[in-house]
């Protein structure tokens, strides 16, 4: 059983896992105590993790009430090799869909394409406190 | 935009997605507020979802603290197929580790080529309360 590492940085040994075009896994923490769970498109920005949310989401009330959300990603390739992101959220009005765009992009596709909801975009940041790597 | 489907039942369209030997993420909520996310291995067990933890593994602390945990899955081959199971959490002593033998095995591997740690070994079983199917 090898230890798993643990930083308040993601290192570069694992920044791929957060590369675009596989989604990750968003946990925040839902109102009557149970995790919730979802897949998302994030993308990397320096040191923090970016993603847009639409207004309609439970997940975006989950953090409005809670914002302390983790990041979790299997390598598709090797599920024995992980990394956990447990941070602090930030959320910011993206009327201008800005964020949003910049995200459609990196993951090849555009809004003209895009089936999802555009009211209420926010930009969330998810600012690293814990990251724990495996594999 | 396709509508998930929810249910309390784990459907027979996503339950290959808790079929070893694909590991799943469990989240816990850890003691500072943070969701706590890791690869386990799981079985299903007719309608629960169950595993094995070790007595030093903080996600078994969490759950003693907070019996409420999410089991998630993505489709290794189909990232917009995933699989969400929140649960209410039932820990029960394993001293004989008829639990952890089973999962080994469905797991392809025993006691004697596991390398993690057997004290304090628990069963956890999840029961269904919440199942979000996408894909």
């Amino acid at each position: 059983m090898v230890a798993p590492m643990t930083d308040c940085l993601i290192p570069p040994s694992h920044r791929d896992l957060l590369t675009p075009p596989a989604p990750v896994s968003l946990a925040t923490l839902g109102p009557t105590g149970y995790p919730q769970v979802t897949a998302i498109w994030a993308l990397l920005d320096g040191d923090v993790i970016v993603t847009s949310l639409a207004g309609i989401r439970q997940k975006l009330t989950n953090l409005v009430a809670h914002p302390q959300a983790t990041v979790f990603a299997i390598d598709p390739a090797n599920p024995y090799r992980t990394l956990e992101v447990r941070a602090d959220v930030t959320i910011t009005p993206d009327p201008e869909l800005a964020l949003l765009q910049k995200l459609l992009a990196a993951y090849g596709t555009d809004l003209e394409s895009f089936p999802g909801p555009l009211d209420g975009r926010v930009a969330v940041t998810l600012q690293p406190v814990r990251v724990v790597t495996l594999g």
